[in-house]
């Protein structure tokens, strides 16, 4: 009870690889020492303000934003960046705070650095560093190191997913393991993960995951020559053309999804179907679209038309989640079919496996009772053909207030919940998070909110929904299985929040799995507690 | 209860002045006949197509769409135009409908009309008129003129509010009022009106509005050269700046609510304060922006961040609604002032006036108590300077999921609640208006939902919330005045809904006050019948 699971979460971060450490100590490049104000350690070109680090960030380049302080304006190029370091102000300042919320490394208060915005140098002593330049900063020591130093996983990561150390030699994974152990011992809650790729699942598994809560299929959309696939399929002027671009992606959807498989080894594996709008596939400049048209061999003025028609005023609002799949249910159809396809294979491979597939913006359950028609469908039409039989259910979000509201009949059709709380939030709040920034700082600023409701589940207002949702639901069906996940899965007072409501289960990032478990726990000791 | 609400509103459509029909049919200018699809009369230039309908609409024109049958396509054409021609389709096709359920002018089915969409001409006979010529349609006969038919009020408005006809002359009339006093013997529920200016209030009053449920503030920030003092109040860099712009809009404000008043009194006048987002009082094309900035004496470049900063991915879940009037306070502090100021002087005059200020999309009860501060303070300051005592409430719109669920909360500050049921129907099903053409009408079509949840308060999702609302504000405040104010309104199913659900009164627009009267009292003898 006296952990926080927040703190927790530090011993995973990576650490400097203490030969080139030394090195670097031995080639004099500690250029100064500050607070060590976010723990772990990242090597980076420095850039100078949020917008570079973003960008830069976007193009692959790993960065530390050097600022002489930080400002709410910077979140998004904090975000970005690998590190952060600032030259004014202490352990509880803007940059130390946003940095181990975001699990950021940060090096805070270096008094001596001399930043110049303009020239865009940085200077200690005499020496100086330009943009672009690497430096290197130990946020557990708050040491900052002029150039590249190499970083290697913790030590308990070591033991954990790299397998580089063995449990025995590392006093520190002892301790770990052991409270872990306590943790599973007291919780009660099931710890999932939200992971795309059996790379990002693996790590999950090793940190404890016993499930995946959410398989962002759209994610495998963007890789290599998908995205022409999905493109070809967005353009075709009607049905037969878009199966023929659908039948393109089935085999690597089908692939993605037997890796999933083959990691979880029967764990349940919860796959969402398309959920963003389709203009989020498709370039808006006109470069990129003159160069898409010729690629695709048809006109650049027909592609603009096509992209002007899915033009929307508030795509978060828009023509997304299960509307897509059931205006054209063949896109439904192919990721169902690709998922029984791998599931059957897997099976057949001597592999359990539990395919979970969930439906995305479900308002009213008739949209809910359509697509799983479509995937029931195609699940007959798959097993038959493989000559296997598969346990699987069909699912959906909530994440629409209408769905909280309608639950019990929505659970007439649903045989699992898992809470959205991402959206769940900005349609409760009528607030989109991508514009909030305008207000909601001074919102919380000024006590209107206590705090971010995009962090830390609003259990007043947000929080209210679910509890409806979880009574309706489960008294239309009292076995109903109900999870969450939400950003907001791996935040302790809310993983807290979801245990007190009856949540069956949290799904979170991998690199949450371990502080969603500690504080599972401490929720079900308070519980005891009373 | 044989009457059918939508149906007495026909009643009240404009028809041809009588000498100028006759002299229409003298001159041989009677061209066709074809299905009285939408009752009323109406003439203007034709267009063929529906974005030319809304482009010459938006610059004023008067437009008779002209196509040989309409489409969901077209659905925003039809709205801009006064009336709808088509040359094929009968009394069910879809420009039969939807023009009814506008109320607009239809006459459907003219076979012998000759439509080329190429030419932008239309044949009948030997007659051709091209794109801007008149055409004038008598939608209760099906006759189709060339040229322009003036047209007049109804016999019924023209006893009611255009007074140019005594009630014992129009036997129509005599009908009219005797249902109407039976309609409102029966009803429980108040009928007000949503109306942002004197002579639409006039109109409303006519028709047996009881009060302005809605007045829309930002309406007024549009005319003349006020839409330069807001400019200059959104670009002002500093509290100082908007002040002094607020300042210049201040008597303007002023000036619209004594209009309101006069008008009014006594009835009570909702006031809502500022509501939409600061961008969609700022040009977005590089020519407007242009010379905007050249007119506001600002660098272009200036003017253009500006607008880049407001942009926002979701507008409808943005930087709007009281959010506006809590970050910048000095917003509402006019708009208080301005209403106080207006109250007192017609009060002073002899007239009675009851003011309600409603804040919109407050989501959480601290946002209401932030902006009832800021009314109140300068209700007390206003009214000591003209030594007048002053009843005034203030209420607040629900509109957000999240104000419905934790609206005893919010009655704890409210005066009085509004259902904004638009932004309500968009947040609840996660559904914005303006993008839901996607998908919606299938969704109608192939009976995903029973009806358009914009055009009928959608009982089972937003009817549950709006309950819930109704429930949890009078449990906080046992009398606590709750309406309506969407267009829902004025939708008769959506009044029978009001009722049932216990609401105090709806409001509608002007043209919709009768038939919102009739279905309030069909819904009160329906319950006594049980």
């Amino acid at each position: 009870m006296r952990i926080d699971p927040d703190g927790l979460n530090q011993i995973l971060r990576p650490i400097f690889d203490p030969k080139e450490k030394e090195k670097a100590l031995k080639e004099g490049r500690l250029a100064a020492k500050g607070l060590n104000a976010g723990p772990g350690a990242a090597s980076g070109k420095i850039v100078f303000n949020a917008e570079d680090a973003e960008a830069w960030a976007a193009r692959g380049e790993q960065v530390i934003l050097v600022r002489i302080e930080t400002s709410p304006e910077d979140i998004r190029g904090m975000n970005a960046a690998q590190g952060i370091l600032t030259a004014r102000g202490g352990m509880t300042s803007h940059a130390a705070l946003v940095a181990r919320q975001m699990g950021k490394v940060c090096v805070a208060g270096v008094g001596e650095l001399d930043i110049d915005y303009r020239k865009k140098t940085m200077s200690v002593k005499s020496n100086t560093v330009k943009e672009g330049d690497y430096v290197s900063l130990d946020g557990t020591t708050g040491e900052v190191f002029v150039g590249q130093v190499k970083t290697i996983p913790s030590e308990v990561l070591r033991v954990l997913v790299d397998k580089t150390l063995k449990p025995e030699a590392s006093e520190v994974y002892q301790y770990f393991a052991l409270v872990m152990q306590w943790a599973d011992e007291a919780r009660k809650l099931g710890v999932w993960t939200n992971a795309d790729q059996p790379d990002q699942a693996a790590i999950a598994v090793a940190f404890g995951a016993e499930g995946i809560g959410l398989c962002r299929t759209e994610h495998m959309f963007f890789e290599g020559e998908r995205i022409d696939a999905v493109r070809e399929m967005i353009v075709a002027e009607n049905v037969e053309g878009r199966k023929k671009a659908l039948a393109k992606l089935l085999p690597m959807q089908k692939a993605d999804f037997m890796g999933l498989f083959k990691v979880m080894h029967g764990l349940p594996v919860t796959i969402r179907t398309l959920d963003p709008p389709l203009h989020e596939f498709l370039p808006h400049t006109q470069k990129e679209i003159k160069e898409l048209a010729a690629k695709m061999g048809i006109k650049a003025s027909r592609l603009s038309l096509k992209i002007e028609s899915l033009h929307e005023a508030n795509p978060m609002l828009g023509h997304r989640g299960c509307r897509l799949g059931i205006v054209f249910p063949e896109i439904t159809q192919m990721q169902a079919q690709a998922i029984f396809e791998a599931a059957c294979e897997v099976k057949k491979s001597g592999v359990e496996v539990k395919p979970e597939i969930m439906i995305p913006l479900v308002g009213h359950v008739n949209e809910l009772k359509l697509q799983k028609d479509v995937v029931d469908k195609a699940a007959i039409e798959v097993t038959k053909k493989y000559g296997v039989e598969l346990h699987y259910t069909v699912g959906t979000m909530i994440e629409i207030p209408r769905a909280a509201i309608t639950a019990d009949e929505i659970a007439e059709v649903a045989e699992f919940f898992s809470f959205g709380t991402n959206d769940l939030t900005q349609t409760a709040f009528g607030m989109s998070r991508d514009d909030a920034g305008k207000f909601l700082r001074y919102y919380v600023e000024h006590d209107i909110l206590q705090y971010d409701p995009f962090q830390r589940i609003d259990e007043g207002g947000v929080g209210k929904l679910m509890k409806i949702g979880v009574e309706l639901g489960r008294k239309a069906r009292p076995k109903l299985k109900i999870g969450i996940c939400g950003e907001h899965g791996g935040e302790p007072n809310s993983v807290k929040f979801c245990h007190r409501i009856g949540l069956d289960y949290v799904s979170c990032s991998p690199y949450r799995v371990t502080l969603a478990r500690l504080a599972a726990a401490q929720a079900a000791i308070q519980e005891k507690k009373g």
